[in-house]
C-alpha cells in the first residue's frame, strides 16, 4: 500500500450476512470479513453489528478511521431520498437513513445505494461494463434486480428507485409474482420462478421421465436452478422447457430496454446466470423478436465479471465516485 | 424584438410538409411557414426545398443569416450518429447527414434530432414537462414514438436512437406490427391499431349495434380514432372495448418505464391523445397493475401542452441548448 489514504470501506448488507472489506480506488479488495446481520434482533442491533464489522476491518488492517476516504453501503430494498424503504425481507431495516446513521457513528463521508445499483456500478467501473456509456445490468437471482448507468453516470431515477426491472410486466395478466402483481419478469426468470415452474412441470408429468426428478430423489422441495440447468445441459426436456421460458421473458425485457434506451451494453449477472451460455446464447437468439435491429446490433450482451465481490467493490467505488476521485 | 440575435430557426420536416418558423429563447413562435416536402422527388429536391423554406422565413421577417443563432431540424426516423436512417416513409432521405448538409449551405450552427425527441424537448423546456428531472414522452399518433429527458438533459442513447417505445413488446407473440414484429405497443395503441381493431370488431359483429358503423355510413375505411372516441364517449361498446385495449397496453408500457427509470413525469401527446380524459383517466386506473406504487405515486402522468407547434419550438430549443443559451 503506497499511501494509507487510498482505501474506502465497502459494506454489503445482506439479509443474513454483512460483508465488509477495504477497497482501493483501482478496485482491489482486501481484508474481506463476514459477520451475521441478525436482522431479526432489530434495527439498533443491526446498526451495531455493522459498526463492529467496520471497526474490526480497520483493526485487522492496522488502519485508523482517518486513514480511510469514506464508507459505502449497499443494501437490498429501495433507497428513497436516502432512506431505506420497501424491503420485505428486512422489516426492521425499513425507514433507516443508513448513511446519516453511520456518519453519526464514524464521522467520515458515508454513502448508500441499493445493492444491485452498487453491483452495477462496480461492473461499470471495474468489470464487464468498463468503458460503457449507457448500460443496464440484470441481477438474476432469488428475485431480479436491475441497475443503470446513463451517460457514464450511475442513474437512480428521480427518487433513487430506478432499476426495478424484475417487476416490469412481460405478460399482461400472467403468472402471479411475489410482489402481488401478475406477469412480472421475476415471475418467469428468477430462481423462485425456475423452481416453481420446474415443480409444476414435474408434477403435471408425474416426474417420470425427467432427470431433474431423479436428481432431487423425488423431493421437489430440493429443486434448484443449478440442478435444473445441469439437467438441461444433458438434454432433459423439463430443464430445456424451463430455460425456454426463462430466456423468452428475459429477451422481452432486454429487448424493451434496448428499444427504449439504445444502450451500448447489457450485463447479465446473479446466481442464475452461472448456467452461462445456455441462457445468454438463447437470449441472443430470441432478441431479434423483441428489439430493433439497428439498436440491437450496437448493443453487446455480456456476463457479469466481478462475481461475489461486486457488492463490496461497488460500495467502495461509490465512495470514490462521490468524492470525485474516479 | 429587442435584439435581432434572439432567434433561431426551427425546421420540422414531415413526410408531406416542411414547417419552418422563428423561435425565441423563451419559446415564442413567429412567422410559421408551411411548404411541401416533395420527398418523392429525391434527396436533392428535399434539401433544396428546406433551404428555400429557411430563406423565405428570413426574408419574410426581414432578417439576414447572421441575425439568427442557428437552425434546428426535426425529422422522422432514427438519427444514427448524426445520419438519418431507418425511415420507411422517406426512403430518399435515408443516409442524409442533414445538419452537415445544411451547415454547408448556411454556415450557421445546425443541429438535428428525431421529431419525437424534439417534441419531447419542447415540452420539457416550455410545456408540460417544465421543471422535470426525468421524463418520458409518448407521442401516440399514426405510430407511437417516444422521447426521454434524463437528469435534465435530452437523452438520445448511445447512438442517438433512444425512445423507440412504440416497438417495446407488450404482448409476446401478440398482434402483428407494421415493423414486422409481434406484440409491439404500436400494434395496440396507435391510430393504425385503433382503426384496425375497430374494423375487426365491427366485422365480427357485422356492425349492427355500433354507433361507429353508423358514423362511417357503413364504410369501414372511414374509421378514425376521432370517430371511435366520439362514439366511446357516448357509451358505444365497440369504442369502449377498443379504448380498453389501447389503455391496457399503454399502461403496461408506462408501468414498465416507471419501474425501470423512476421518472417524475410521463407526458402523453400525439393525435390520439386529443380524446383526453377517457384515455388518461383509464390509464391511471390501470397503472397499479403494472407499476410499483412507491414510484407510481411519485410520477405525474400529464397531457402534452404545446400541440402542433411542439416540433418547430423544439427545433429552436435544440439550437439554444446546444449553444448553451438555455
Amino acid at each position: 500500500m503506497e499511501t494509507k489514504k487510498s482505501w474506502a470501506i465497502g459494506v454489503d448488507i445482506g439479509g443474513t450476512t454483512i460483508k465488509c472489506a477495504l477497497i482501493s480506488e483501482h478496485g482491489d479488495v482486501k481484508g474481506v470479513r463476514r459477520s451475521p446481520t441478525e436482522a431479526n434482533l432489530g434495527r439498533e442491533k443491526m446498526l451495531n453489528n455493522i459498526k463492529n464489522a467496520i471497526n474490526e476491518v480497520l483493526v485487522e488492517n492496522e488502519l485508523r478511521l482517518h486513514d480511510i476516504e469514506g464508507i459505502g453501503f449497499g443494501t437490498p430494498g429501495l433507497i428513497v431520498d436516502g432512506v431505506l424503504e420497501g424491503n420485505p425481507n428486512l422489516p426492521a431495516w425499513n425507514g433507516t437513513p443508513i448513511a446519516a446513521e453511520m456518519k453519526a457513528r464514524f464521522d467520515v463521508p458515508c454513502f448508500v445505494a441499493n445493492d444491485v445499483t452498487i453491483a452495477t456500478f462496480a461492473e461499470f467501473i471495474y468489470g464487464a461494463g468498463k468503458g460503457a456509456k449507457n448500460l443496464v445490468m440484470f441481477a438474476v437471482g432469488t428475485g431480479i434486480g436491475g441497475g443503470l448507468v446513463i451517460n457514464g453516470q450511475l442513474f437512480e431515477g428521480s427518487n433513487g428507485m430506478a432499476g426495478e426491472i424484475g417487476h416490469v410486466t412481460v405478460v399482461p395478466d400472467g403468472r402471479v409474482c411475489g410482489c402481488g402483481q401478475k406477469g412480472c419478469l421475476e415471475a418467469y426468470s428468477s430462481t423462485l420462478a425456475i423452481n416453481a415452474m420446474t415443480r409444476e412441470y414435474l408434477t403435471s408429468m408425474r416426474g417420470k421421465s425427467s432427470k431433474i426428478y431423479e436428481a432431487v430423489g423425488g423431493d421437489l422441495s430440493k429443486v434448484t436452478p443449478r440442478i435444473v440447468y445441469d439437467c438441461a445441459k444433458e438434454g432433459d426436456e423439463v430443464g430445456l422447457a424451463v430455460n425456454e421460458t426463462v430466456c423468452t421473458y428475459l429477451a422481452v425485457a432486454i429487448g424493451g430496454l434496448i428499444n427504449t434506451l439504445n444502450p451500448d451494453t447489457i450485463i447479465l449477472g446473479g446466481g442464475v446466470m452461472e448456467a452461462g451460455e445456455i441462457i445468454i446464447g438463447n437470449i441472443k437468439k430470441k432478441l431479434p423478436l423483441y428489439s430493433h435491429f439497428m439498436m440491437r446490433e450496437r448493443c453487446r450482451l455480456v456476463p457479469a465479471l466481478l462475481g461475489e465481490n461486486a457488492g463490496v467493490t461497488g460500495c467502495g467505488a461509490l465512495v470514490f465516485r462521490n468524492l470525485g476521485r474516479i
